[in-house]
């Protein structure tokens, strides 16, 4: 390649001192540069192709400008969206995201987190949380920067971003109701995640409030956010109350997976039983059927999540904040009025 | 966290030398120990948590452990299980993967490596390639340890993973052949890339061999690979060629996209017009219709694209191979024999 050009052709070229160029490149220095300063080095910079030696930066700054993300399993379809929010709204501020599958083991999320701390990034984001999550409380108690997204721990001292989970099965199951139905299941996620534990107690209180019995045996604990997941308590599901005439799902994922059950079963979605999902997650809409679901902000979340990280590695001891962006229902073909018997 | 435990400890309760100990837990360095040693060694390393420092010991191999991921694009379905396999299979022999999406952009993907680089990645692999792709060209001639997956550009000089595109392609219009088409039509992908121009090339070659006429105007090129892009371009093709009876997309997603504009236009998949994609990207049987397309298994190119790289950064001076894995025709409900006219 050819020579890289250096701070000093940028400072050269924008007719400022070398000193006042490196302020006006780094977004946490601006502060005492005019705007016009910056825009004529931000110019003179991309005219030359400039990028500052990270790891010279990093020397100086004590910052490695690399950010970490851990998601439980980039093959599920919600987490590409976020990823790609959190990697825009970080790279806008000079940061590279570094991404790892954790799979939901507890041991390799471990070594992650450690193979990344010891390569000092600058904080994590954290979309794999535990209710119960020694690690995730142990590093945020130290002082290292974090923001959890979509799951979080029970402690509401930790900083996270999440989708309206409780408002969104409430939606769905008021949907439902207004259909005419009034045997509901509940295929419910993981318990062991927040997403999982809330969305059953909103779906258990929503039909509370509405006056539908939920009797024990119509809510079954899937293993994981998966089809396989889906399509095993679908089918305990069928076994233990065979009169329900709709599902509200974890997640899609556990939602198509019922959809198989249930044609297993010789039964039709929505004919027979209705079916909701939750995430609205990329293709939910071409699915057989397309999928009534819960609509959350995928990318905004990962955006939003990079922001609040970002204004920790600024201001390390700000109180924690827990951002709750709004979710909404989505009417697709998987839903219907129960059938006349 | 409870205070770590070191290379010493390790040593001690292996019974062996730190010396020793060290080497039996670096896969490069093992080949002086005895199997029995190295499964002592482990199993202590194990049973105390010890994990080495990452930081130490790239000081002391120079290494950093870290590879380096360009996609172009993770939020299109066919990379996070090549991006999970690659992972996988580098995790296995103590590897990070740094993963970047370059949204095929230049600029920014010149940005992204070039920060990775300064990061000391120990080497990349690309999924991003052009056919005519200065970077790649310029790192690969300095030795930078890289591989391409899935796409590359025109130099054969430079280490591939790549299924097979002409093979797949063939199949797809044989496939059209027997169920009687004769009038078909291609989207294809972005010539620049090497996956639009391959796929491209063999179809016009497929058709020749078969004695089809493929008149200019039934085949378009997709500005990407999106299902924006698709339905634009079928729009156009069905404009130029309203006669085709079958359509042999570039991917998935472009098949998508031929389906949407073809439904806007009146036309059922596969009774009016048959739709072949490319990749079985996940959810491509769920699709409706379900997609009939070429599997590539996703997950090996990504396997075996790691392991190519482990393998030149043990040997750097190799000959760069290439290696191509067997892609597959898969039936599902998108074609179907010609409409009877």
């Amino acid at each position: 390649m050819a020579s890289s050009p250096t701070l000093k052709d940028v400072a050269r070229l924008a007719g400022v001192h070398p000193g006042t160029a490196s302020r006006a490149l780094n977004p946490d220095a601006q502060q005492g540069v005019s705007a016009r300063t910056v825009e004529a080095v931000l110019k003179a910079a991309q005219q030359l192709g400039y990028s500052p030696d990270p790891i010279a930066r990093s020397l100086r700054t004590q910052r490695s400008n690399i950010v970490g993300l851990l998601v439980p399993d980039l093959t599920n379809p919600l987490f590409p969206p976020i990823a790609r929010g959190a990697e825009d709204a970080l790279r806008e501020r000079g940061y590279t995201t570094l991404i790892a599958n954790t799979d939901n083991d507890e041991n390799l999320e471990r070594q992650l987190f450690k193979a990344m701390r010891g390569r000092r990034v600058d904080g994590f984001l954290i979309a794999t949380a535990r209710r119960h999550d020694p690690l995730i409380e142990s590093a945020s108690s130290q002082g290292v920067p974090l923001v959890q997204i979509n799951r979080t721990t029970d402690s509401t001292r930790i900083p996270a971003v999440l989708g309206d989970d409780a408002g969104g099965v409430a939606a769905a199951v008021q949907h439902l109701v207004s259909l005419g139905h009034s045997r509901i299941g509940h295929l419910s996620g993981p318990p062991a995640f927040s997403t999982g534990y809330e969305r059953m107690r909103a779906f258990l209180d929503t039909c509370r409030r509405m006056g539908l019995a939920v009797p024990a045996e119509s809510v079954v604990e899937c293993s994981a956010y998966s089809i396989e997941a889906g399509t095993e308590a679908m089918r305990v599901l069928l076994r233990q109350a065979p009169s329900l005439t709709a599902v509200v799902a974890g997640n899609d994922l556990i939602a198509l997976g019922a959809v198989d059950a249930l044609a297993a079963a010789g039964l039709k979605v929505p004919d027979d039983v209705s079916v909701v999902g939750f995430n609205d997650m990329p293709f939910a809409d071409r699915m057989q059927p397309p999928l009534t679901t819960i609509a959350v902000p995928q990318y905004h979340i990962g955006v939003e999540a990079a922001r609040m990280l970002l204004e920790r590695l600024q201001n390390p001891t700000a109180p924690p904040k827990r951002l709750l962006l709004p979710s909404e229902l989505v009417l697709r073909k998987s839903t219907a009025p129960p059938p006349q018997r």
